[in-house]
């Protein structure tokens, strides 16, 4: 007997790509789907490709969190930062497991989150529940938890590729840069003119430099990896794809540490990661090489000409970056495998 | 116990996409994979893609009928027109069953191929033994046969779409055009100058007017649907996107109907099917909308003031279209259910 | 001493697209750009591309007919359907030569303009002053008129295309169907959640088939070359490319002709036109090959198996399918050689 | 009466952008045209896009030195590198005006050559007199030469972007990364698998990281700039678009400088340029927004919160990266100004 999820927004891509993997989860099953302006509406109306799949049929409610708590072993919330606060804290209070896709509950520290969101936190009291939903790095602490703070995307690509460096102690961690590339979907579907397909295809664009805020979220987490604080220089840039992100890493090595032991730790490192890809060398990361699915492939190239580790990452920024992470978390929440439902194989081309 | 499939053939996209859908199979299982140049090789080497995947480690071998009938329940061909007539004949008289990909048996007048194709068959007295892989239609013969021959895909969303309209005598069946568009996954793998990105991307044309080699193929299971041999106007050309094909088609109703009427016929001749969709009125077919997936979308358009009836197919090519339609195929012929390992939602964006 | 053209309307792709051609303009210059939404900036401060080029510094002031008449030798109408009738009414009034790249002084009948785009049309006493601006066709009647209704794009492609086999009653004028497809900015740049890049990548869509405005005014222009009421199927789809629209029409012959002679007649139709590129046998238009150019490559098919004739014919929507085409309409009122400014090369790839 | 110009190889992209910007220029004109596989040919015939076009109808010969030299008044080279050195060599000893696409003549060190290009080189004797083409910098050597190596894409980017920073001395010279992005257009024509359409249409991949030929060029031009030997991280992505490089350079100020005053003095740099376009703060510069043209558009950010001066640059890879340049290099060294036929505006969208 399948568990029940409930999901609380559905315009957004997050939305969609949570419903597109919830279809074919073998032991969670979407039972309730909430939309303040869409209520009413059966789902397959908001969303056309769902036509002819069991969930299509799902009448859309206003959001009630006593309802929603009540009748769903998990809740995913895919609605905009600063609205998930709120209705996080409603869910939440109610008893329900929560996962919540945006950034409201990702950042330790309310001071910090206000300085990067411009908004004050409504309910700091819960930052300290909120546990960052990285699996490979949090399972534990995520099982026992009511409410995990989906990490954003980018950070997903970041930590990924940065834990085996900081772990084995390998990098000058004063010394990160990220130059991070993300497909359209990363923006979302708000209706914004640069976002119309003529201002993104064939073209490619640097965005916000220094200023996302992803930043503190990466530093966040990165300063937990490495024992000390850090500031990283990360720098998005928009790609003319629908999926993926690739982050290219530069950083230094603290010693000279032969190739070969670099790959071997990184290999180590991951080894018993079912997502996590550590490519053979000579090969790099390929957005579409994880089109779809949870993998995050990896590699490491010691330029020792130019004095430069290079790591590269890249995954889907709305299944592993968003939506299938949610799952897994969901999953590890639910006292699940966490792999359930979400082996995917890529999509190619 | 999963049964076993094997499959020769791997350049190419179709050889990827069977791959992609074997890999979450639930009861059919790759077991065996031939490559002319590439034996030796471990799957994962020719498909990066497929690192940490149980069918990663497949090691190549070169194709050998004999060992491959013994060692395979159904096998998989393919491989280019004229040598899969080759290659399936020896395994079909080795006792195999064979799902051929190639066009080289799904016409059933030998000198019809040789028209079209421009070469002389080598086993014409295969070609009645042969059964066409359309599931909708064929299920029962392609449940007893051991030799398919796997539609093609323009074939496949063409007849789909006209199939409702010819079953209720709809249509003028000497006055059908069909414009056909298609993803460039479509062209296959080869190295061909004029499939350089920069030579597709950000561009569009026609391509094999009234010359393209599915038309023979068309018009045979058209005419069978129709009673009567039928002539159509099959007019192919290349869009700049990897999957999906859209075919739009013009014909004439014999008499007056009502556009109610139309669209319940429609909707009744495909009510009991799991894949073909019939939209609502006022919707309209995207190749998005049924990406990665087995569905076909159709839609039928009424337009009393121009006097023509226009049907709208959508279906993903390399899914559909090929490989996703080869497994259905390969279920029915060893008693799976034919959905088994089918049912994906679309990946969008 | 280069004329002075005036622009009204600069936040869609016509007017984008009408001062790039201008920038190049060696006999007409930009001197006055007017916005309601943007008066008081600078031109490159809308269009960041236009840095470094004389027309970046124009600043935009708010339209005022009076004025613009004055000091502009002709002014080009880049604003939406239902606005240009009032802009253009005014300015005309005021003396000034007009260009209007909207559908509003396209129609002769104004019932037939109520009725495909459901508003009363407030200056029907106009449409009889205004001159249909393909310049092939109507070039005298242009060099003659103060009021000049740009062609739509779709119906440039058509008439185009058609016109040959009209002209020597090659065909059977109640038997052509229209497959169009456009490229997004033939969209224009309004906000419309279905045109973000995510909802038009990788993906193909017809829409509003039968039903496009332009309908009426292919009807119109056809009628008047045929010389008897025609009713044409056409049917519009949405292409993943920026620029482009590829027509590929569907009709017969009244009887039958040579493949040779049909191509020596269009060849022969289209021998002194600068732009109209008549391929040569076996060549197909690709909408790759006009991409920034005033070009409109044409091919005709034969299809004696299927009793077809095939009519392809590609432009760039919006250099000959608007602004081109507009310039080329100035260059005509204004006394200038119809190519002035507009002997681009197509940018490939 | 124009100049004549020589173009030996057309089979690449370069080939095909020199001739669409010699069919504009007011007084260079393509003469003759060169290669050995096509001879025989006319133009139009090896570029469809061509026909209408005057350059259309030449007739492509075998190349010949002698004939060439002597009958043009400069030469394009654009054939493959080694080719080129032989080529270049014998067409500047028959006493002709060379301006080279390929990298043969670039680098000044024929051991820094073979090390990189792995080709041992024919003529190093040439390379002393060989000026390498950047009109920005180099302007009055290359009047004076018979013998311009064109820059590469990459390089022409990385050097206009960091040139303030150097010349003012405002950085850390020995810690400089270059994460670059490159169309598909810049890995030219050849048929090479990871090329096609659906292998990179909708993805994203880095190549040669650290080892890309165009690191020892950049090095070289910034070493000569700062006045000591540096070394740079080079590293190149693949982006899915036709056209377009963009740089984005992670380097160190030496020391605290206010963001106002390197803004200025990056704009005061490049005041007088035709083609350096420093952007105003806040604005990035975006591939689409010098599509088709000269102008290199530069953004200069200081992120002080990580330490960085991040430095974004812009091109297009074919015109200002390739054709566009070499015809520059032409205008200077055949005595005509230099912008003499460059000043496209931009094609967007």
């Amino acid at each position: 007997m399948a568990l029940r999820a409930g999901l609380v927004g559905v315009t957004g891509y997050t939305g969609m790509e949570l419903v597109r993997i919830l279809a074919g989860h073998p032991s969670l099953r979407l039972s309730a789907a909430a939309s303040r302006g869409n209520a009413g509406s059966r789902l397959e109306e908001v969303y056309p490709f769902l036509r002819g799949l069991p969930c299509g049929g799902i009448v859309l409610t206003a959001p009630d969190a006593s309802s929603l708590a009540a009748e769903c072993d998990v809740i995913f919330l895919a609605v905009p930062h600063g609205v998930a606060m709120e209705t996080g804290a409603a869910l939440y209070d109610a008893g329900a497991r929560v996962v919540d896709l945006s950034a409201d509950f990702r950042l330790r520290d309310a001071s910090v989150f206000t300085a990067w969101y411009k908004t004050v936190h409504s309910r700091p009291d819960l930052l300290a529940s909120a546990v960052y939903g990285l699996p490979e790095l949090n399972a534990p602490a995520i099982r026992e938890s009511r409410l995990v703070a989906n990490p954003g995307c980018y950070p997903t690509a970041s930590i990924l590729a940065l834990y085996p460096a900081l772990r084995h102690d390998l990098i000058r961690a004063d010394d990160i840069v990220i130059d991070a590339k993300s497909g359209a979907s990363g923006a979302g579907r708000a209706l914004e003119p640069n976002m119309l397909f003529c201002e993104v295809q064939d073209s490619f664009r640097p965005y916000k430099l220094g200023q996302h805020r992803h930043t503190p979220e990466i530093e966040q987490e990165l300063s937990l990896l490495a024992g000390k604080a850090l500031t990283v220089s990360f720098n998005p840039h928009l790609l003319p794809v629908n999926r993926g992100i690739l982050a290219t890493i530069y950083t230094r090595l603290k010693k000279s540490v032969p190739q070969e032991e670099i790959q071997a730790l990184f290999e180590q490192t991951w080894a018993g990661s079912p997502w996590v890809r550590v490519l053979p060398p000579g090969r790099l990361p390929e957005t579409r090489n994880v089109r779809g699915t949870m993998f995050c492939d990896v590699a490491v190239v010691a330029d020792t000409r130019a004095d430069r580790l290079i790591i590269v990452s890249a995954i889907d920024n709305l299944c592993r970056g968003a939506s299938g992470q949610a799952v897994a978390n969901a999953n590890l929440m639910c006292g699940l495998p966490p792999a359930d439902g979400l082996s995917f194989a890529p999509l190619l081309p």
